[in-house]
């Protein structure tokens, strides 16, 4: 027994978002159905849906920070009960046994099943996101939201921009006495300036642009650096525990891998669509430096992300818009027009 | 008082090598004065030389795998005595009061002197290496060798070949139960091969060449893949937890990053003279895996390496040659014709 629900998505990677319905299953033992009251929009949704990453499925319906309401819950499902105040991010399934998924770091299984364009037994045979009015998912997956409920919406980013920078700054030490750098200010780079910033580090942010250099700071940045200027950054050479790079535009890494200090760490969260600038193996060497990756997070450190956030009172900084809004709001995404997240009223569906 | 020495180097990039005299200080407080009975031909020593490396400073005395007997010793030497046996590495002098310094990192300070080719008082004002019949070295700097004296030429090349494996290894917590996998069978891969072998891990050689295939195995390989079968790499994915890459000339690290588990690291010690093709990001993001760089290893864990290599028998495999051979041997090593190290009798200088 599935149910029609209305969605927004696209029938070909040339075609603009519309109104389409699909199917979300019945809740099954495990299960939890949730209206989506909010959606945030991840640069991730514009690549999938427009077939610029290779093999998205159509009808795509793309959205991963995604919360609401539990409206059902399945038999067996002890945590979640109906009313309560949940969120769902980028990974709705996953194998449950492998090590990455016994060690809570679901986000690296091979059998990973994402929001939306992965295979399910769900029709129409991959899973649909959140620029929908509701979803079905297996409770492991649903987060519990402690933040006031006026604050909904600008929780909702926290689901994929908040995750996808906390989970590295965590695993990477983050905290008092470190020096930690991040690289745009975006989507992502506003979550981690408030999340370093919150873990006690100190906080450098980087941008090419001087009007960013005030709001970095009103978002808990200590200092700003403007990349293109070569004597503020070599100022800071060799002084980085950590630099987060959230800039997935092919750019130099050596200006900043100059920057770590010994046994430093710069960890990517973006890949670009043509590679970067081939890094100097050198300045890795010289000072026993890393380039590393990291994606998402897995569900227990989603949960203590969002209950961090609660405690310390973080939320995204967005704008608002309606459904019918997203093509448009897609393309000021694409200018950098935007502080710093769109959040979906999903009540306009 | 300096004392002339006879060396053998170069007057130019273009020059061949040839006999010349060098001077060496008289001993100061805390120097120790080495007869060199052997030094070890590392692949630097032919870059530096031929100018093939910005800065090389002339006449050019290359050699950092050096080993021999003290000869004479500062007022204030207190480790060392006449005739003792004794190595020096990459590593002449440093700041001794830096971070690196006092974490027995001196191969990150950032004033370290290395053996030949940097800043010194000395005459003619830079340092000059092993391709001599003496040296006067900083007592910091000297390492003990307690192999047995009939093995000191195959002891050379742990000064260069075998830190600068063996300090990745230990970093990265190389051990029983861990999958390693050494890249390219040469001066560094040999002994990374036998370093790995000696601290239990489970070792994978990757070779070019089919003909590496027995030597590897003899060298304490478990398993040995050739890189360019595509089925044999694809056996291996996602299995790694460290892969030592010993190959400088530029190649497809993604080959290599794909075959890492999560958490997974490539530690690079050669740093190309162009670029490697630019490794694609999302193979770091997808696992959380790393590319990170090594420079040799500080002298206490050099001690630490020479320690361990005589606790467990392990030498380089050399062939030993007449200073005058130099020339020869450089044009030997650029095609690979060695197994693995070439070591310079210094008694024939
Ligand atoms: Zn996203
Ligand atoms: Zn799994
Ligand atoms: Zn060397
Ligand atoms: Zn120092």
């Amino acid at each position: 027994m599935s149910t029609n629900t209305k969605a927004f998505g696209a029938y070909a990677g040339d075609k603009p978002l519309e109104p389409m319905q699909i199917k979300r299953r019945a809740p099954g033992d495990h299960d939890v159905q949730i209206d989506i009251q909010f959606c945030g929009v991840c640069h991730s949704d514009l690549h999938q849906v427009r077939a610029e990453w290779a093999g998205t499925l159509f009808p795509c319906v793309p959205g991963h920070e995604i919360v609401g309401k539990v409206s059902a819950v399945g038999n067996q499902v002890e945590d979640f009960a109906i009313g309560d105040l949940v969120g769902v991010g980028c990974i709705v399934d996953s194998c449950q046994h492998c090590d990455d998924c016994e060690s809570g770091l679901e986000n690296y299984c091979d059998s990973m099943t994402g929001t939306y364009n992965f295979p399910t037994p769900d029709e129409p045979g991959h899973t649909l996101g959140g620029y929908s009015q509701n979803i079905v998912v297996h409770e492991r997956y649903v987060l519990r939201i402690r933040h006031p409920e006026e604050q909904l919406a600008a929780v909702a980013p926290l689901l994929c921009a908040g995750i996808t920078t906390y989970s590295p700054l965590r695993h990477w030490k983050v905290g008092p006495g470190k020096k930690i750098g991040i690289v745009g200010i975006g989507g992502l780079g506003h979550m981690g300036i408030k999340l370093a910033h919150a873990m006690g580090a100190h906080v450098v942010a980087f941008t090419t642009s001087e009007s960013k250099r005030e709001d970095a700071k009103a978002l808990g940045a200590d200092e700003v650096v403007i990349s293109r200027n070569e004597d503020e950054m070599a100022a800071h050479g060799k002084s980085f525990d950590l630099i987060l790079n959230t800039v997935a535009a092919p750019h130099d890494l050596d200006a900043y891998l100059m920057l770590l200090k010994r046994d430093g760490t710069m960890t990517l969260v973006g890949a670009p669509s043509s590679p970067h600038p081939s890094p100097q193996i050198f300045n890795l060497i010289f000072k026993r430096r890393a380039i590393a990756g990291s994606m998402i997070g897995g569900i227990p450190e989603t949960q203590e992300m969002l209950d961090f956030c609660a405690e310390h009172d973080i939320v995204a900084d967005i704008e608002m818009i309606r459904m019918e809004e997203i093509n448009e709001a897609y393309e000021r995404m694409l200018k950098g027009d935007v502080k710093y997240r769109f959040v979906i009223d999903s009540a306009t569906l």
